[in-house]
């Protein structure tokens, strides 16, 4: 399997897919730099009027619901309609779905114009999409229970996806596979866009690779990897300069540092 | 009156309070970092569909005019009338009131869906609310009057809540008490958002500790400290440097930094 | 020529201009500090129940198409409409207008309504709205032709004003006069927001100084030097430490550096 993650990485540089993504306001401006750090190229297209065929002209569709204005809304379904007719991976980031019951609605609704390849949320969220009871506050999943594999495998069966649950291990399953990544660092939830980071990262790779599962594995691995070596660039513990060093590393995680640093569990 | 300081610092970090934002697009993501860096827990959440109980879950309301789209000017009609239900703690960050009339009138309106625990300006903000003559550009002051005090004492008697007015001296009253907080650096001029990071501030230390006058003197001074110590280590007058110190530095403020440091005359 | 560009940087220090900014969501933070650290003054100010006014008392007028809403489109045309009257200059980036029939058809409809002093676009987006088959890749170019300057020189001549399409080598074009700056780095095409930054400056500079032409070179050669010494003094390719430095370097642009290291060829 760890080969997968090379292969993906591999791919994902050669290729520099377009990553179209619809996303919140407060970490756009990181998701875009993180998808150029790693080698992707973001455009943000949020337009209604934009968005039917601008989605299907890119490598992969990046839908995140932190601050899903009304417009954002119909872009939403337009582009997965658009993504989905052509066969393009979409990425569903159903940030505080576990505290507003309109996430949740927005994201049924978008079932019925397409279909998701990779659902990734922290575990409140993923909880909350499964049906399950789920500890949130505000958009941060207050849940370490260990029931996060069952909960994405089961979200997983239902939407015929790829799950990945964040959080101190992530969990990433699909119907079949499932694996645990041990890397990463309490300073990613010290800064705010970890998670739509890594959720954007989710989407570049899935635009290059063509096996889901390991594409989110790579991505998820690749964001941990650099979290670490910030922290260690950048001194412990300083957010502002941490959040700096994050991008650089980003920019430096290749196939050795997976081969060597990469910890994950194939169950 | 100093150890209200501390107390409210102490409050801040022990209850990790949820703060809910409807803010400006251009530093929404400085405010989100500013008060994941002193330890709170900011959630912008600005749809009109969604604002209404959100705001009721949340330790505070944090309203900041600076780009106000028409959807977040009805998801703050929402979102104050939900928080003054549970009595929680609104603050107003009424940017370039003085320059836009819309402002005003949007405030005026706000004024009659809930209240205001604290308005929290610059000085040309303060006294255009207070219905005096203010010089103005865009959404900086150019006054540095000294009928500061007294446009927040008369501002806060209108509104029967606390105001502070940012500048040189920061200045922080309500109806009986008035402060005034001398720290700071001229380099939180040098980029955007150290007003809107400051407010957003104010939003967190009211959500932890009940009296807003204490809180609100707490978190400009917060504010003030890391902006002279980021100064310090960013090694002079280099504004993207400045501005991840700062973050850095947010983060660090503690007890005993207030006590040393802290220039707060108490009037 | 040469001394028109240290004239403008001179103008635009003394006068500290108000640039009022409507402009994408992924890079607005990036523009305010950027204008802020050259010594402009930004306000972004995009409401339709804003602008009409706020646009005539500014000393520039930025339009930057990159992820314009509904509102921010009526905003626009507003926009335009007050600053015309005014003879403000409007300064016109039209990200993505190769890859998005919408933006193309606001272009057009935005002409109606008043009159751009420089259109400034990455060299696909001239191309294309110069009619010309242009390479771009979402936000993109991909084009690297020799038919550049013939673009420039088409486009100006079409909408009588200032065309400047950034590349590795910049050109700047009126109806009569052209120059190529050879400076840069590709650093700046490693971080998301170069592009735009270049063009708030130009819009700060043409905000400072009369002649557009001399206003818009200084502005492009300030982003290219400021993007050199940030290369360097960050270390190399590490793109989150390089915008940090960035931000410093544009605030470090003066007229000995400008006289020093500065290649413009006029043609």
């Amino acid at each position: 399997m760890k080969e997968k993650l090379t292969k993906a990485l591999q791919a994902l540089k050669q290729k520099t897919p377009l990553v179209h993504a619809i996303t919140n306001v407060v970490t756009v401006n990181d998701c875009a730099n993180s998808l150029l750090a790693v080698g992707a190229s973001p455009a943000m297209c949020e337009a209604a009027d934009e968005v039917f065929e601008f989605s299907q002209l890119a490598g992969s569709l990046y839908l995140n619901l932190g601050t899903l204005t009304k417009e954002q809304e119909m872009a939403a379904y337009l582009a997965i309609r658009g993504a989905t007719l052509k066969g393009i991976p979409v990425i569903l980031d159903p940030v505080a779905c576990g505290a507003i019951p309109r996430k949740k609605a927005t994201i049924e609704r978008l079932g019925h114009f397409g279909r998701f390849t990779v659902i990734k949320g922290n575990l409140g969220e993923v909880k909350a999409l499964a049906g399950l009871a789920a500890r949130v506050r505000g958009v941060d999943s207050l849940d370490e229970g260990n029931d996060g594999l069952e909960a994405c495998q089961s979200l997983a069966r239902a939407y015929g996806c790829v799950v990945a649950a964040t959080g101190k291990v992530d969990i990433v399953a699909d119907g079949q596979r499932a694996c645990l990544i041990e890397n990463g660092t309490e300073m990613l939830t010290r800064i705010t866009g970890a998670g739509c980071m890594a959720g954007a990262l989710v989407a570049g790779f899935c635009g290059a690779y063509e096996d889901a599962f390991g594409a989110t594995v790579a991505a998820l691995l690749t964001m941990s990897l650099a979290g670490e070596l910030a922290q260690e660039t950048s001194g412990g513990e300083l957010p502002g300069t941490f959040r700096a060093h994050l991008i650089d590393q980003l920019s430096l995680v290749d196939e050795a540092l997976i081969e060597k640093r990469g910890r994950v569990q194939w169950l």
